[in-house]
């Protein structure tokens, strides 16, 4: 499967915007010690008392950062390991992974500095374009299957 | 993989699962431009102010439906998969990931219009029925590797 | 696909992890209930009455335990697929997968039974440890596919 260097060039973006997820939790992490913001007692407790067990502005900022990431990078797992099946061409696989990596990447940084709107909604609705893209061709490919 | 016909069975459904997704969260960001509450300051600020940077119930159920999908949606499109490389019969697959589908649908449109109870939790249980089913069946073609 | 035995060791403890998932929202569903304390209106018209459409510490807790998982199991059900593809050698696969097995369900009783900081944190941080080894492996052999 690897051999198919469409899946491969996929499995490159896609392991890469992993990484970049768990750098949200750790930024959140970060910020949850630097603000003294905890979600539970028992962290608080450990640092210096259950006044800390509460809510931050910017913690917040962080989770929302990587719910919507799980809202859509997850997907995006998905739908191009299946995409990379119908053997599209490498040229057009590849403009469509990294025009989701780079918005995706956009999307994290608008979210993180909190940089004025629209930037971040315009990076998500560019990431959703090569996803809608993948998944009506799948979707061609696959539908006499239903 | 897609000459597997249960696999591409598989996909349509968790294609079009992937979409309904997608639908929920710009049905999310309709309702936010329609009552006027937004996630973020900056957001506010484009659209009217910094009093619009609020929680409205009507936002947080859509935002409910769509983490729900995300708890079972995003393992579904993983248990789906290695279930169909296991070799099952094409019509007992296909009940399991239509069963899955419909009930899926039912539960966002039971969540999204606040049917009363016990539609969405009946949804939720009818769905879970094919993915514990297809574990159990995973997990017996592959305990002797553990 | 199910006859390289990496993939199948690395399928059995991922379906075990997505069973975990499903038995945190059957314990979050349980709390709801004895708690009285319900996220839709509908529902707690059925169990009550409007008073019970309200927050609880308890339900919150199991909540973001189930969240943590979706942060940290779904991307795994992915990375450790295309870790399987890259031909490890089956104990050092088994020993990856394993560390996250464990620490998994260590960092879900660390969370449920609120033990002492920082036992859920370090859980957390070793479950990552096999999680970015495999994800840097991958990105080795894919890199020249960017």
């Amino acid at each position: 499967m690897l051999l198919n260097t469409v899946f491969s060039c996929f499995v490159f973006y896609s392991v890469l915007l992993v990484l970049k997820m768990y750098i949200i939790a750790i930024i959140t992490g970060q910020m949850r010690l630097r603000k003294k913001a905890f979600a539970n007692p028992e962290d608080s407790l450990r640092h210096g008392g259950l006044d800390h067990f509460r809510k931050d502005p910017d913690v917040e900022r962080c989770r929302r950062a990587h719910r919507n990431d799980m809202e859509n990078i997850l997907p995006f797992l998905f739908l191009g390991a299946v995409y990379s099946l119908i053997s599209p061409s490498l040229s057009v696989a590849r403009c469509h992974f990294l025009v989701f990596f780079v918005s995706r990447l956009v999307h994290s940084m608008a979210y993180l500095c909190a940089l004025p709107a629209p930037t971040r909604s315009l990076a998500y609705v560019v990431a959703q374009v090569p996803c809608v893209s993948m998944a009506v061709q799948v979707l061609m490919v696959v539908a006499s299957y239903a």
